[in-house]
């Protein structure tokens, strides 16, 4: 095959490019543009994970041509100004290839702004730690009493701790002498005196340091949560038990593709071309990702309390399952795909150096343990955080991130399951969709009459897309005020130049393109309204197939707890108006925040807590939605607003009797 | 500093000269020579660990002058001649440098002529091993049954195995799914059920294949003893319990020294100018050249049977003290030290890749208990294999190599002692001594009357040196023939050119010039008697001064066990008859042959036989000779021969009856 060069002009101010490479590659005929890119050292973001849906890799070719494999997402004009979807096109001469201004991705730290306020769980102390810190002072040895160092520390531990032996590394052996003999057999131990998969005889020393460090000297544990699009990090003294530092960053996988499914194809693909040196294709390059993320986050969290990483010798790690799978390597292809089974939900407790994490090099991690393909550690960390397996009433949990997943139950029985609600709720798939971050349209109202809005945007300035909470505010507003049916019609008929029919058929215009940051209308259109429907829909399906499978009314359910990120933002009266949640009273919601990293931080305190994540991963009944027809029946119903069966809302019909315009097409 | 160049001059024969580095290097004043020769990849042998003792990095300076610091071992005239100790002279001009023909150091490998028949213990089963091999067939997974792929195999082990949970290692996970669906669930796994050092709930898996292995293909064990001068490996099935291949090879540590205590003080160097990647210094050096002696001795084992050497998956090693910490890389500064303590006698069981060893990246290795500084592995593993801690009548058993190990005892006690023999018996420290190899005198007789030689050497051809079992008959011919008297005075009044006074006092010849490969005349020194008689007290003041410390007269040890290479070669009568041996009948002798190989060999295929090492190391009481005046007033008295108090050696006093020649200087 012959060669080509590609030539790359970068937009000054374009995020991702890496200085040190040429912007001049050549590459064999048939390299897809975004395989020339990385060459070049250009990170082109492909949310869809490459697969030519959500047009963010969109490029101009402005010299010489490539051959279109797709141009989805394009508009007519746009392929004649040579546009291109980088992950769709392939080289086939020498070309020059301009990469326009890409939506940079912010970094949000969470910093004191979004820090919450954790309290140490009542009657914490360090006896709960499976990581014990003990000073000793050791005879030295002497020609009476020849006893091999490793077994005379032992002696001295047991007699201080009662545990009668210890494993240890060979690095830490290597070490032991000098350590011993720096400060006249003064030494202080970090011990690590079970483990969950072994709660019995396996004391392990993880650190030995000469000298005899303060007991009130802080013992540093980090939980982690991998998100699908956020890493939470927590860094927790074990000795008292309290946070002393979140951080939070964007997972650095996004930009190969924005939901589990995207990233699970990215994964399976083999780079050949890759400049990473594994060179082992997508899934070394996705774990790598995370990896730095989180190594970085964990930087960031020891630097604000003036720590050192590599003092930190326990980290507890939840997520969803491909997550998990992701960040440790392990293919994940079998999730994707039916019978849709994990490789593994019980990890086995792990060494930092074998994980990637740059914490102690003798330190452990404990990957909490998942149910399902699509309802991981995050869940089974949710339900201990939440508390609803110790309730007595029954209660429902929900996490509703990129994925939508449910847990109905109590003390006596746990029942799951995942629905593919897919990321219209955190903005992708929806035309002027973005995540919660400034510039973001958080909440929207319509004039009954006039049919114009009035909204909030993060940060105060000008609007450049709407985020999750604002789309459900937009949902509910369009359809109480009768530019959208129960069915999700725009109604055509109305005397407002807000609603006409765009590109894509009928739409609403949000925000002229004068007042808006892009300088385009910001709109939401017909496609997008349906794609938010589905979304809605597939989770109150969930919510009433599991009721059904577990043969309870969904009203029996107390209380409704809601965790994850999306449940922080959103506006519940909205939410139940199209009918995304149940119609309940208020103080029957409960929004508790990230439950996924505090029950990670639970388990990483004490051990009692780790065996409780333990129990309810294993006490979970996983109901797989795809088995039968009957989640598909509930989702058909669940696709109007805010349900066929008006009568599972109330208030929204009430509200609708008070305002019947919306009533038109009715059911 | 200034640089100065230093070329070499190569004699063309020279064995161990690297091929890829220029034979000029530039190095800064007072750069050692051997640094320099390093740089330049010559590796000059230093069997004294550079301390100048040994002389056997002697160079000719041959341009420009070099700064000797020590000329130890030189004569005059060499010096005159431009000679100078590598490891004791530092350059300080241009210099040219030539390298003279250096003794090459034999790869003996043990074939076929070395290696013994080995049965493999009665009524060995596998049932008696800690490795199992389970060929399963599991039930694919489906929608109805979504269980992880981990948990699938675990339930089908669980099933045919009865073993309640397993733990896996990261890279193993990573490739179970598409094991398990390589052969449509069809698998053969490898569990390790226990290690010493965890006896109960702590089966792991080591290996996973697709399909069903057959039950009677071979399932791959190693075991090893690392000596100071030969490491010996047997490779074993460990289905049959069958030694399927016997290799042994010098320890590729011997060019850092000879002995232990010449390889520790090598081990604590920072040869910061060291040509090797890791710049570690000598414990790194020492390490990686074990290891690679090892590796090589796998290998060959393996390809002599055709099997893979990544298929071996479990390794049990013995070896002294100070062998099993420099494999490990530890710092064993503190066994040279007083008071002679090690970092560690009972190793934990370690993975292979932490090791170095080249077997299953999943296989575990076993470093056996030692007792003490200088009664290692060896010891505790050859006291298996003499079966002495099952004896009924006491016994004595003797290990000597480099050093000399003795341990006295039966099934009701075990006391045990080391004396610094030194290598003497293996031919260092002997002007011409030699190991046994090609060449080596290994037998002599001395004519009464004539006081000539007749001898007999290994291969047949001329005399190159004396090896430690010629030594011994020649010490015990030159004693019975008057030659030398009691204490190892010549006696220079004899009618025999061959006693004469040489360069070192008086001297017996051996081999005129003429009839040597060397082109001179083999002698024996006054010095070289000196070290022999030496090295013969400190093993027998051994003997009695651990008799003893347990209260016990020596004669009451039924039986004397001899284990080590050194037991093979030496004609006990010649060995009774200088006092090296106690005076005991002939059948109270019993060789073992490499017991240290054989015991490492039983513990590999019998937990059974693993739990007794640890309870033969657990029981040793060590004995330190040093500790107070007995060992040195036993080691005086035995500095004569056969020994001060004749009436220990009946049988020599009697031969001495008829022969009175030798009893003119009686103490």
């Amino acid at each position: 095959m012959a060669d080509h060069s590609v030539h790359f002009d970068v937009t000054p101010d374009a995020t991702a490019l890496s200085e040190t490479h040429p912007p001049t590659v050549r590459v064999p005929t048939g390299t897809l543009v975004t395989e020339a890119a990385r060459l070049a050292g250009i990170d082109l973001g492909q949310p869809c994970g490459g697969q030519g849906r959500c047009g963010r890799c969109a490029v101009q070719v402005t010299g010489g041509d490539v051959r279109r494999r797709s141009t989805l997402r394009l508009k007519q004009e746009d392929v004649a100004a040579g546009y291109a979807l980088a992950c769709q096109s392939v080289v086939e001469s020498d070309v020059t290839i301009t990469i326009p201004l890409q939506e940079k991705i912010e970094r949000r730290l969470t910093t004191e702004r979004t820090a919450i306020e954790v309290s140490v769980p009542t009657g914490y102390s360090a006896a709960a730690q499976t990581m014990r810190r003990v000073a000793v002072q050791l005879q030295p040895a002497d020609m009476q009493d020849q006893t091999d160092d490793w077994s005379r520390l032992q002696s001295a531990l047991r007699r201080q701790t009662g545990i009668p032996s210890l494993s240890v590394s060979l690095p830490l052996l290597r070490r032991l002498g000098g350590i011993l003999r720096e400060q006249d057999w003064a030494v202080t131990a970090v011990i690590e005196t079970d483990t969950w998969d072994h709660p019995a005889d396996a004391a392990r020393l993880v650190d030995l340091v000469s000298g005899h460090v303060p007991d009130h000297a802080p013992l540093w544990g980090v939980a982690i949560d991998i998100g699908t699009t956020t890493v939470s990090l927590w860094l927790v003294d074990l000795i008292t038990g309290a946070v002393r530092a979140q951080v939070a960053e964007y997972n650095g996988q996004i930009s190969r593709g924005e939901d589990v499914i995207s990233r699970i194809i990215y994964s399976s693909k083999k780079n050949s071309a890759s400049p990473l040196p594994s060179g082992e294709g997508g899934l070394i390059e996705l774990r790598d990702l995370v990896l730095k993320t989180i190594n970085s986050l964990l930087a960031t969290a020891c630097k604000r309390v003036l720590a050192d990483p590599a003092s930190v010798v326990k980290a507890t790690i939840a997520g969803n399952s491909t997550m998990m799978h992701l960040l440790l390597g392990i293919p994940c292809e079998s999730i994707r795909l039916a019978p849709f089974v994990t490789a593994v939900n019980h990890l086995p407790v792990l060494p930092a150096t074998v994980v990637g994490l740059h914490i102690h090099p003798e330190g452990s991690v404990d990957c909490l343990p998942g149910v399902a393909s699509y309802v991981g550690a995050d869940i089974s960390s949710g339900v201990l955080s939440s508390g609803l397996d110790d309730a007595e009433p029954m209660m429902l949990f929900m996490d509703v991130g990129t994925n939508g997943e449910i847990v109905l139950g109590n003390r006596e029985f746990l029942a799951t399951c995942a629905c593919s609600a897919g990321p219209a709720f955190e903005g992708a798939g929806v035309q002027n969709g973005m995540r919660a971050t400034e510039g973001a349209i958080e909440e929207v109202w319509i004039n009954n009459d006039t049919h114009e809005p009035t909204f909030r945007v993060i940060g105060g300035g000008k609007a450049r897309g709407v985020c999750g909470s604002g789309l459900i505010a937009l949902l509910a507003e369009l359809f109480l005020t009768g530019v959208i049916d129960r069915s999700g019609h725009f109604n055509m008929n109305l005397s407002s130049v807000r609603v006409r029919r765009g590109e894509h058929g009928p739409e609403y215009v949000i925000v002229w393109a004068a007042d808006s940051q892009t300088g385009y209308d910001i709109v939401i259109t017909h496609v997008d309204v349906d794609n938010l429907m589905r979304a809605k829909a597939a989770i109150y399906a969930g919510f009433t197939v599991l009721a059904d499978k577990v043969g309870m009314p969904l009203e029996m359910a107390e209380q409704v707890l809601i965790g994850g990120s999306f449940g922080k933002y959103i506006n519940v009266e909205k939410a139940v108006e199209i009918g995304l949640l149940p119609d309940r009273s208020w103080d029957s919601f409960k929004f508790l925040g990230n439950t996924s990293v505090r029950g990670a931080y639970l388990a990483l305190l004490d051990r009692a807590a780790r065996a409780r994540i333990r129990d309810i991963a294993g006490r979970m009944t996983y109901i797989e939605l795809t088995a039968d027809n009957s989640f598909y029946e509930a989702f058909t119903s669940a696709l109007f607003l805010p349900h066929t069966d008006l009568s599972r809302f109330p208030t929204v019909q009430a509200a609708l009797a008070q305002n019947p315009k919306n009533l038109s097409k009715e059911e």
